[in-house]
């Protein structure tokens, strides 16, 4: 695709993904996308990342059910970041919260302070696929 | 501090930080910081990367006036990711557009659409630098 030639993808081949949900507006989480990544995210509106930990395409929420719907992809001004608009079922964190920014630094105490309650059990989110 | 000695850096010693716009709730841009850029943008309340093309601290709006006022700062799940939220003086990018994701891929048409219209002329921005 001609609008993802100019992409400058890091000496992985990867970009980050800011991904911004379409209804509330959080920041949800950052994940990786490689050039196909991208593809595979623009041609099925499922967003899709490359796993840095598992060397493999991702899907996302293809073992949770926690998937994100592509609403709208944007570049920024030195084309070395995506903020993907997506909808998100349930938890976008595998800890079962809504975002991964779950956590907020506490300047004061120097302490990591809970910024949001789980929505699910992390075991419940991957029941199938426990052993 | 404390809260900061679980901070995964990369192997530049850095770290992505999602910059969002307090009360917009807009994605404005991703920086990145080292340690003590983390540690400045908390004393001092002024967000402060680290300027990965110039190699310097990089006080955002120290030339532009466009300034970042901390107002929050979290940790995703994996602890290799920032979220900034933020008071953004003006336009975050160096373009002029309040935010750096001002374009929209196309996928109908493989092509880069503006979002946004620009804030301020860049030369504006930095006319008491330029040469």
């Amino acid at each position: 695709m001609n609008a993802l030639s100019d992409l400058k993808f890091d000496a992985n081949g990867l970009i980050p993904a800011v991904v911004q949900d379409g209804e509330e507006g959080r920041v949800l989480m950052v994940g990786y996308m490689n050039r196909e990544a991208v593809e595979r995210t623009i041609a099925t509106g499922r967003v899709t990342y490359w796993s840095r930990s598992r060397q493999k395409y991702w899907v996302k929420g293809e073992s949770s059910g926690n998937i994100q719907k592509l609403i709208g992809l944007y570049v920024d001004c030195d084309q070395d970041c995506l903020l993907v608009v997506a909808e998100q079922v349930g938890p976008a964190c595998h800890e079962g919260y809504r975002s991964c920014f779950f956590r907020k630094i506490s300047a004061e105490s120097d302490t990591l302070d809970l910024s949001e309650e789980r929505l699910k059990d992390p075991t419940e989110m991957y029941s199938a696929a426990a052993p």
